[in-house]
């Protein structure tokens, strides 16, 4: 099988890629394994994640690999002591097995492949992409719906800034029969770029302003956070809390149909604790546990 | 025996488990062990408190496990990406097989165990409590004086924010013949909820405000430090300074008393390093190095 | 063989140690050993370093040891909680096997290590020293040009602030043939201290402004950063971009010499990314990797 030198977009996942690493996903998920034994992964955050870097880190470390972690790696190219991405990948690709990074600059996960001798996976750079975000994305539609072919997306939210918007609908115009349905406050549009590419991929794709209407024929609603810390404070304020689910609009919503989310969310989401717990159409919470196993199965597919 | 499912407040620990717990960090103190190999714990710190954090990791690390972190989970509930304490708890709940928990709100660690599918527990919550601490305080005790009843225990300093208090003077209120004197600035006495506690549980009590007339009766002399960052200014400038102990004071200490301190300590501590490493009735460094092993205890006592 | 109780400064390794240390490198860069199976390591970062830190714990962990970290120590000894350097190394000292400390203050490692039942070392203390670094640059040496004796060794740039340049100096010092040619802007020069120990030790050392005069007859050209952070805004802009290495002056530099740099650099270099892959002239990022092993062999000689 195919096996990639690195990870920092989703278009260079295969068809058959993908279903190799949703395999494993399921086989890591019951069954320990310590094949990164003697591995060491650095996770170089240069804008905090602790979500998603604990996540890595976990996955690493459930494989029997270790780890060594700053949040803080602002510093390394700080005005202080400047240092370009490259130099920074090439010694810690020096030290470690396999990079995963997180950067505030668009492209910034390329410019360190091009130098280092290691792995390195692209943990958001940006407004970029975010390539194991969307495979996890990937990974529980195909294990909430039983298929990813034939299905109808409804994307709500800020979809011009959010990254995973961006790596998903890359990663879903790989597959037959999707229907992409874009719901957004009218400042924050899915971009030109993200439109030509699903139009080149023969993916079907519309945009609403009435989420109400979408609810009863989406099978997955990917609900994202209106991104305040990457906009204006007056687009913010056009669009906060236009689009929001809650008890009542949950109704809408099919008994087949999941409610994804890349999270944190906030009030963009507001149903109760107990339906949170109870409701099999609210999945992000699995959706989060999913990225665990995507993401040890990653790790294993470029260090193993 | 019994099996706590989380540790958010010293009420939770039985007689029978405290010591249990004792027994159980005594052999650990000897006896290296790998009982919880393959584990993940998670410490997630919404304020800093390195050294708390750092006895924990290297508590997990030593039982063979692994340990993933960080000093900043603010940012987790920050303004911009807003997340509620119940689904940052979740989702590392989804990751980890333990979550360690500092916060800077009250009632924080209960609201995690709520919904956590983990274990949870609590190292401090606002002006709440920190029940590993006391019981490190407790086991310090039961080492260096030989038994937990029948003994008084002078507590000086901020008695008015510090948890340490709270959670100690609720473990102590399980044992016979305990008196307490509380000796503190007029504006940083022990609150009432601690007082009631004590009183319910037929603990003798007394408030003092003459330090030097305490010191020779005390078989416990429990210092801590005046909190500026939880008190205004001119709060902070009224205790500042105004109960010290010194070479001096220390004459007026038994022979088999001990001061404790849950540490760091400034200026109410004012010992030569000569004294700290010779003289047996200073117990604070020993006292923190017994938390590595109760930490380990209870780890175990979770995990295992 | 003698046994180092912690390293603090350049002087304390003796000829005999220093070549034991290269050879045990040369090893563990071949052969993977879990010598430290069991250790844990404490960083203790009072400023941020996130290479030297990650180079320390990647080291620990290739050895089988575990560590525990903070790039916040300086939170110790905040205005709010004040804690001494002696405390801070008493309790840390009390739950990892060795402590590695990144101080702001001179001295820092001098004053944990006076306390500290546990080996620490140095990584750097205000102007003070940093013993590793200069170790690892004379093992760069060592294998870059197969001897340390009778080498001439430019030292360029910031000379005042960099501590670098003083535990390089004091290590150079210990061997024969040794000729150093200090090239700084005339506020960075570097301090009496240093000249004094290179007279006493018979190092023939000279001052020069001309870089291009050097550049000729050195075999070590080794560039430092004008560290804006340690001086004036006025100093910084007499001494920022004085000293450069580019593709045009790489011209003057001999087949057989290298050129070293603690890193991170700045405009003080300027080759291309093709030079500094394929010239075997340039030699930092081999140096930066050679930190791991001999850290490596450090740590393992000062817990083995």
């Amino acid at each position: 099988m195919e096996k990639l030198p690195y990870l920092v977009e989703s278009q260079q996942l295969s068809q058959e890629l993908i279903f190799e690493l949703f395999k494993r996903a399921d086989t890591l998920r019951k069954t320990p394994s310590r094949t990164l034994y003697g591995k060491v992964l650095a996770t170089l955050f240069y804008e905090p994640s602790t979500r998603t870097r604990l996540s890595f880190e976990t996955a690493m470390l459930r494989l029997g690999g270790q780890v060594v972690s700053t949040e803080n790696a602002k510093e390394f190219s700080s005005a202080v002591k400047g240092e370009s991405i490259e130099d920074t990948a090439r010694i810690v690709g020096a030290y470690a097995d396999c990079i995963v990074m997180r950067h505030y600059e668009d492209g910034a996960a390329k410019r360190a492949i091009a130098v280092s001798k290691k792995p390195v996976i692209n943990a958001g750079d940006g407004r970029g992409q975010h390539p194991t975000q969307a495979l996890l994305d990937l990974y529980t539609i195909y294990r909430e719906i039983g298929r990813v072919e034939n299905i109808t997306v409804a994307m709500v939210g800020d979809l011009a800034n959010g990254r995973t918007i961006r790596s998903l609908s890359y990663l879903l115009g790989k597959f037959k029969g999707i229907k992409i349905i874009f719901v957004c406050p009218q400042n924050l549009c899915v971009g030109n770029d993200i439109k030509e590419y699903l139009t080149r991929h023969n993916v079907k794709y519309s945009e609403e302003t009435d989420l109400a209407k979408v609810l009863p024929t989406a099978d997955i609603i990917y609900m994202t956070r209106i991104q305040k810390e990457r906009m204006s404070e007056e687009d913010y304020k056009k669009s906060k809390g236009k689009y929001t689910l809650n008890m009542e609009s949950l109704k809408l919503v099919k008994p087949n149909s999941r409610i994804l989310h890349p999270l944190p969310h906030v009030e963009e989401i507001d149903f109760t604790i107990e339906a949170e717990e109870n409701d099999k159409r609210i999945a992000y919470f699995r959706q989060a546990e999913n990225g665990l196993y995507i993401r040890m199965a990653i790790l294993e597919h470029l260090l193993g």
